[in-house]
């Protein structure tokens, strides 16, 4: 059974196919696990072997394309009928010697649209090279168009149903954080500290069951502060050490992530106050600032504004787009918060605000977790704004 | 610093450049981020951009390319000199301008291998087809070769240092079936079940710490028992439902892999307790017999002929080539235990037996995580290779 009701797919493989049409795309090939889970409800851990969805300007359902085994995945997870649900043999997988795509082929085959024009998501991981190169050889009269983040762009207004789910996920984003205040502690090993809090993501709440992250748990403590998206070693947490997390709560892989930095001690660095201070207080001038109708260089702007009276740089975008998601990544690849994108920020678009810094010697990182509303926006979760003191 | 010692890595790069030459690869660029641990220690979850890893006949150490932010990363995790670390600006990243591999051309012009005979890995996630586009279109005067898996045929013979970790790896994994005993129980949510599960994998054992595993556990319970790769839900247990469970102990990156199936209750479908009887034998009797000197398909085949007197069918491989693997699979993507993989088992490769039956009304899964030894073969964990039956 699928998450959400038929109509709200129906809904979205229709925005899909507004979109396609602009573009002159006839059949579009969808690689990318979120992309199959927003447009049919699909969800396995079955993206390590080639499968995809395939939308057709002719067609009211997309058609699943996948491996053998997952084919009652799809029929358990989508809403899609079982006319829709193809599967390919299992010496497909890996082979040297025939390709997942020669199968592909063969239902586009099937469904006449071999002389179609094809959108393929050209630069996602999941469609490889080879899968093109085969698709282009086993179609010799089909023209390909590239249709890199299409869907990913149909994601980025969500409905409120999707909103719900990621308030949900803010409620265990707010868990999350909390098991890690609660266990990194001088003497703690690194490991065991990660442990609490991917069962805090998992957990989730009372009345609504976690799911796992898109990224993993990072966690850059001590030296290792000079750098982001590392994970946890097995060494003891030392006083007077910082910590800095990534981390996210998860809600039927719809993201709430949530940044701060630990300090094990009282008297943390001079450059780690500072910086703390201007990166804390830019970030709520831009918060207090950001509303529908402004682009998203314009949100930078404002926050590069905030704080050119100090010394702190950041050459790396301040956030992007986030919703539903599947590793390796939680941001949605669309909207990024930077000069040069001039994307309108509309209602129920979310953003992961993470103005990170990293120096040579120190590095500190909080965020915050929003989506726009009619007038400006709202926060997925409250939680403190600050570096959080564990000092003993 | 890196995991292993200089000397390990570098002798990892000399097969891996006596593989090219073989092949008339005179450059060699590395995006799967196994491939990049492997060959110089680099540990970040990063994977998410475009980075690679390029290792030249003519030059001794590889060269790490990657996003800004991520380049301290390398210094920290990885043997390689500061000379052999490139880094992109941040508008390189999710840019419909500028792509990380016109950066990745520069630095190939840099050191004059512009003209080579490029391998790249076509067919790995992690290299997508634009990738390969823009490569090609930024060095006209270059051949490119198809090199996808080369490095994971390398990986595929493990050191002593490395099986030393899977052996680590095989002691967390009883540990996590442990867990899974322990709280995979009627009544339970299966969303604590499974964080209960994550936590003892990334806790590891008192002296070692765990790390995440390339697949998160997959549970399936009940009506879900069709398929594999599905995840939790946050539903409770129910009594007499079978629960297939896919999980790892996983320690550095190495996995020791482990399933087993859960009964909640005393009297299971007949159709399980006989396929579950079918299986099992037949896995110990392949187990009898495998050694060092037969191909992989001779295995499979003699699981096939174990089981010939049963009504079990197993279309799918019987199990594959594990070792240091990231998101999204802990499979090698090497030898395949199926018909047609002529490879012949040497000492120190490591497999993973997985003989998963999903029937349309209940599945069942048991496996064995081995190495080749000089004679035959060691496990990597001893835990009993029957049904779990926690019935209260």
């Amino acid at each position: 059974m699928s998450l959400f009701k038929k109509e709200e797919y129906l809904s979205r493989i229709e925005k899909t196919k507004t979109l396609m049409s602009e573009r002159g795309i006839e059949l579009l090939m969808v690689s990318h696990p979120a992309n199959l889970n927003y447009l049919t409800g699909y969800d396995g851990w079955s993206f390590y072997v080639h499968q995809c969805v395939l939308v057709a300007l002719d067609r009211e359902e997309p058609v699943w394309i996948g491996r053998g085994m997952d084919a009652n995945g799809a029929r358990l997870t989508s809403f899609l009928s079982n006319e829709s649900i193809f599967e390919y043999a299992d010496n497909y997988v890996q082979s040297t010697e025939r390709h997942p795509m020669h199968f592909v082929a063969d239902i586009i085959r099937k469904f006449h649209w071999e002389k179609k024009s094809i959108g393929v998501e050209m630069d996602q991981f999941y469609f490889t090279h080879r899968s093109y190169v085969e698709l282009e050889k086993s179609l010799p009269q089909a023209s390909f168009v590239d249709a890199n983040a299409l869907v990913n762009w149909v994601r980025v207004v969500k409905s409120e149903a999707e909103l719900e789910l990621m308030g949900i996920a803010g409620q265990i984003a707010v868990n999350v954080m909390n098991a890690a205040k609660t266990h990194i502690r001088p003497g703690v090993r690194e490991c065991d500290a990660a442990s609490e809090i991917v069962k805090a993501q998992y957990a989730g709440t009372s009345t609504h069951g976690g799911d796992y992250p898109a990224i993993v748990p990072l966690m850059m403590a001590g030296e290792a502060t000079k750098t982001p998206h590392l994970t946890w070693s097995d060494k003891p947490f030392k006083k007077d050490e910082a910590v800095l997390l990534e981390l996210s709560g998860v809600y039927k892989h719809y993201h709430a992530p949530i940044a701060r930095t630990i300090y094990l001690g009282t008297n943390p660095p001079q450059l780690m106050t500072d910086t703390a201070k201007v990166v804390i207080e830019g970030l709520a001038k831009t918060l207090e600032w950001i509303k529908p109708g402004v682009t998203a260089e314009a949100v930078e702007a404002k926050w590069r504004e905030a704080i050119s009276h100090s010394k702190v740089v950041k050459e790396s975008r301040l956030g992007y787009s986030i919703g539903v998601n599947y590793p390796p990544d939680w941001g949605e690849h669309t909207i990024s918060l930077r000069p040069g994108d001039k994307t309108i920020l509309k209602p129920n678009m979310a953003l992961h605000l993470i103005p990170g810094i990293w120096y040579d010697d120190v590095g500190f990182e909080i965020d915050a977790s929003i989506y726009m509303t009619e007038t400006g926006y709202k926060a997925l979760y409250d939680y403190p704004i600050d570096i959080i003191y564990n000092d003993k």
